[in-house]
């Protein structure tokens, strides 16, 4: 199992870097649930998530990968980065289906200034999508 | 080392179901450095870590610990609880150096309204500590 691990996140540390929306996803399972830092609600199903990753990917400028963890296919992947002038560190809590993609996935981030930074420039172009436009 | 970051690992739990103030001053170096859910600035030493820290851990109720990862001496340990009605997710990056206690310890925390909950808690009583009182 570890090399399909570390096949993961080699793809996934490249879809990141290149923001690569077509390769993350590729990374998503079909009934993919995320945990965004803004709200408890779960983000449910590929389309909705994969909008909010993308969202999320080229809102954060700086984005690097820190300390990472592996525990079977449970991984902790710390990153750092800013909005705008705001610094942030964040960590992606992920596990991994059968067929090694992302079933689940938590994002916190810390500070709360950075947070709402965020929430600030994706909340509305979240709505436009949930409304369908 | 593994046995050693065992022990850390179970102390660390019965402080914190214990809500063992006492106990978790033992397990922070002198020069322990904070990273906290609110503000970017760090906390830095015992004396100022501790009293934030034993504030978090008196506030959150259902206090329970979840998934936990360990590299070496780096930790990740996922948690979940509530701040009155309010649910939450949240992890611990924790460090510990070559003695075994924290030398660095970031906590983030989701969703955006339960650190703001946290925060009108815990923020006066913080100030007043900082301000010598």
């Amino acid at each position: 199992m570890a090399s399909e691990i570390d096949e993961f996140l080699n793809e996934w540390h490249r879809v990141v870097s290149k923001k690569d929306l077509d390769g993350l996803a590729r990374l998503l399972a079909e009934d993919v649930s995320l945990g965004a830092p803004v709200y408890w609600p779960r983000f449910e199903g590929r389309a909705q998530v994969h909008h909010l990753l993308g969202l999320i990917l080229e809102t954060i400028e700086g984005f690097s990968y820190r300390r990472e963890w592996s525990h079977g296919s449970e991984l902790a992947l710390e990153f750092t980065g800013r909005v705008g002038e705001v610094e942030l560190q964040g960590i992606d809590l992920v596990s991994l289906d059968d067929r090694f993609v992302v079933s689940q996935l938590d994002v916190l981030i810390r500070p709360a200034n950075a947070v709402e930074a965020l929430q600030e420039i994706i909340a509305p172009q979240m709505a436009r999508f949930l409304a369908g436009g």
